[in-house]
């Protein structure tokens, strides 16, 4: 059999999903989040792995490290609508390490759970090279999980808030250019809780994902999940204000840093274009920056039509 | 500050608890797992990572491995007397490795997952040194959770079923000697599901955990936790039967592998002493090893006590 480098993680992914996706075993393997078909209600859990060697930008300090670590779980449970009840942490460092650097992921990861609305309740450290895997659990509360796999033709698509901003600030510390806002979102991004919950509680929501892999990976893998297409209207983009300065600064093109990024926190999802004025009316912020149709994935920019990639995660 | 080395896990886990505990955290911190304070029910969670490198003995298939690391999971839920509802796995693996070897890992939590009536409903798989955390979800379906902290002098003691085993193999498998059973303690260890949910549902329990960190380690952990003290009667410890063997054939303590090893996967547990008949009727396989005091904890053997040290674990 091949390595993993030589197949890639995305077909690993789906060899490993034929393994696990035994007769009964609850949808979610294709979502953010699972929903576990549990006697007392809806929990829904979820895990991420980020490492030292390629999670962690220049710049970034192991709080912060802590911090992405926590919120890469959390906005996985935004986007199901779930309300964080807890988080795990399980963190293999090497015993060369700091006990200060240690504590600081740790009191990241706890932070986070804070700006949740929960707690860090259990997990383990244990000697390692440097990989922290956080599982967050949640409660829908009663609401309707949103999945991947709702979005209709003739549905609006949305976003929570400017993107971009997380490469940006990447381009931003590379480059000695001072960015606060856009170091921000690479830093420390909030992900979506009361958005993704109040978008749950609506029952307008067709489909949702979040946007940590990008917005190019995120349109094609939740129209795959729905069967759908989509137009993505560039004019329409919302742009985190440090895109222009830097494509102005050093010429790197908007589309790379809007679309083909990851590390984005904002909700991506759709609804029945009806629904825009009850939409409006959740408080929810939100930018349509498209619609769904029944072909391919899209991008309308300068009156013409591209087929849209996948990004770079 | 000192490096991870220096100050050893066990201080360092103290000071991460520090940490998270803040307040109107749940309690947890100090079981197996933890229970949620979810809307809708009891929920237990927990995790535990495995690496190639420190848990893999020789002789290990990967699939072994993969059992392995669900087996501490599954175990560590068994001893709240949860019933696991899902498995998530976060796979950090060498990119130069055989995707067949991944399938492998992956199939062997499957199968742990299926042997405890549940399923593998996520994860992720991501470039990485030989890490594989799994978290373990539970629901207590109305029982009372057990923990580590009930214990009350006059109590028994009592373990679900012979010790030694995994010692005994891993001294087989590195000395050429046949010996299945112990081999398989070792290498395909059985959680015990059935019996932490029948000793949860009976009431008797005052405390219970497993035995993964060996029963010296164990013993004194469940007596720190209960603030008591504990006499451990050698005479009434269940023997797997290969320590016998590897004590006669390689001169090995039988004390070291029945006390001293860790890897054990029965639950260790106390109940008041005027239980036993109600304990019997349970129908879960126990052998009392000793009795809950408000001293030491103690070993009892040739006529003498000696307080029982930390195993290796």
């Amino acid at each position: 059999m091949p390595t993993f480098e030589e197949v890639g993680e995305r077909a690993l992914v789906g060899m490993i999903r034929g393994i696990v996706a035994r007769e009964g075993c609850p949808d979610g393997l294709d979502d953010d989040a699972a929903v576990l078909p549990m006697p007392s209600g809806d929990v829904v859990v979820c895990t991420d792995s980020l490492t030292f060697d390629r999670h962690m930008p220049e710049g970034m300090t192991y709080e912060q490290f802590g911090w992405m670590c926590g919120a890469a779980n959390v906005s996985d449970l935004a986007s199901m609508g779930a309300r964080p009840t807890g988080l795990l942490a399980s963190m293999n460092v090497p015993v060369s390490m700091d006990v200060a650097d240690i504590c600081d992921i740790m009191s990241g990861i706890d932070q986070c759970a804070e700006f949740a609305g929960t707690y860090v309740v259990g997990g383990d450290t244990k000697p390692g090279n440097g990989t922290v895997a956080v599982t967050a659990i949640g409660s829908m509360e009663g609401r309707r999980p949103m999945t991947r796999s709702g979005a209709r033709t003739g549905d609006v698509i949305a976003v929570t808030g400017p993107l971009g901003g997380p490469a940006a600030g990447f381009h931003a510390v590379a480059n000695g250019i001072e960015l606060k806002e856009s170091v921000d979102c690479l830093m420390e991004p909030i992900p979506r809780v009361e958005e993704g919950i109040a978008l749950a509680e609506s029952g307008l929501v067709t489909s949702c994902m979040d946007l940590s892999d990008g917005l190019s990976t995120c349109v094609n893998t939740l129209c795959r999940a729905s069967r759908v297409g989509a137009i993505i209207e560039w004019d329409l983009l919302p742009m985190e204000e440090g895109v222009r300065v830097i494509n102005k600064t050093l010429g790197i093109s908007e589309k790379d840093m809007v679309m083909d990024w990851g590390g984005e926190y904002e909700l991506l999802f759709t609804f029945d274009r009806r629904d825009i004025d009850a939409m409006t009316d959740t408080g929810v912020d939100f930018h349509i920056i498209g619609l769904v149709t029944d072909n391919d994935c899209l991008l309308h920019r300068d009156e013409k039509y591209e087929v849209i990639g996948d990004g770079r995660y």
